[in-house]
């Protein structure tokens, strides 16, 4: 295995850091590089906030469900899709703005998770640690209007950046056979697989809090699932110009 | 500059690829790397299928609109968003299943997104090229019936892998000004900023095509704005049982 590769096997989310701030130039290095990322049809469809401002990052942890390494981490940044940009090319031309299909919301939403994911490899391979946001979605609009986004833009979701304060286990993915098919969907012999999976899990919930709550994935899964989704998302997007033609 | 940032910085789409398969195991030892990416809520919600079979291969370039390197690259995945394994969960615990909200479509679909470009940067690493097809979703019903996909799970897009049989130039991506703010999105000074970049643009499609199109990247984006985008995906995502409740 090379070296790229190990680093990937290394991934685990990061919820305590170091004090330790990046070095001058750092972030933008790290950026740099994650822009560097695929784009569909060459859009560039993602804008990046930066937030530093303590009271700023206190009032993020707050949005994203109280989670102190929102404010805590040396970095957060809020990783936006932004049909704005694609607007003002389209007012500069002359031409008609139809940023409302589900299509261009795909688009968008796509172009920030390729960046943000090239983004934490390299963040990774200088030695920080990540954590995702996805928690900002539960009050996107005190979010944006923190933010100040405009119509054409929302928060997909945050990244938390630091130097690790912790040194957590790597967690089991499913099988490869489960998330790898061959020709066609065909998931007749994943629910084996998946027993084994659950009981590796379990274990890993186990060792890591110590005797703690043994939960398995499908149980996990089965409970996300079965309850209402953020149904402010649809709204709100629609608010910032997503219409979902 | 480490390695991995070096790789993340060379990296341009191929179009063409050598005859030259992969080798024993190296797809699943990439894919296995590029599944240690974040998951929302540990949810998992990906899927990919590789189609190898000259005759579906044949019907994907054709429905991705005429591309002949879905045809001939070494290997072709589609990634799929899937919330059948997440339904699949919930009826083994005897749960009702949400999985028709705006959310959760956002949610698998990152989740798509954060694996591809984890198994891009795995692929790269191994000296091999790629190209994301986003063309897939000119016909998603014909993509989604040849896979048959069931409800719950919609194609994303498509990624052909193999050894680069051609060298690009890498495609300046735009000033990271103004894809990066701080504190809030505030895009005063980026037209100045994009106006040079445009130029940059039109230098790499004249050197590329010698003598080529010359188009800026404004102007292409506005073209691309201007249009009706894909207006069937959101009756397709319906029909796949993605409401955007």
């Amino acid at each position: 295995m090379n070296e790229t590769l190990t680093l990937l096997h290394a991934h685990r989310s990061i919820r305590k850091f170091t004090d330790q701030a990046l070095a001058d130039g750092q972030l933008e290095r790290i950026i740099g590089a994650g822009q560097c990322a695929a784009t569909s049809s060459f859009l560039q469809g993602a804008t990046i906030i930066r937030v530093s401002k303590p009271e700023s990052r206190q009032k993020l942890a707050t949005y994203a469900g109280n989670q102190p390494y929102v404010a805590n981490a040396a970095e957060f940044l809020v990783f936006c899709a932004d049909l704005r940009r694609a607007g003002n090319c389209c007012e500069q031309y002359e031409k008609p703005f139809s940023g409302d299909y589900t299509e261009h919301f795909i688009i968008a939403t796509v172009d920030a998770a390729l960046l943000a994911q090239n983004i934490v490899v390299a963040a990774e391979s200088e030695g920080l640690g990540i954590c995702y946001i996805g928690g900002l979605r539960n009050n996107p609009r005190e979010v944006s209007d923190l933010l100040q986004l405009p119509q054409g833009v929302y928060p997909v979701f945050g990244l938390c950046l630091g130097y690790p304060d912790q040194n957590p286990e790597v967690k089991p993915r499913l099988p490869l056979e489960v998330i790898l098919k061959q020709e066609t969907y065909n998931d007749e012999g994943d629910a084996a697989l998946i027993e084994s999976y659950d009981e590796k899990i379990r274990e890993y919930y186990r060792t890591r809090t110590g005797g703690g709550h043994g939960i398995c994935w499908s149980e996990q899964v089965a409970s996300l699932l079965s309850e209402k989704a953020r149904p402010h998302m649809r709204g709100f997007l629609a608010e910032q110009g997503f219409h979902f033609k």
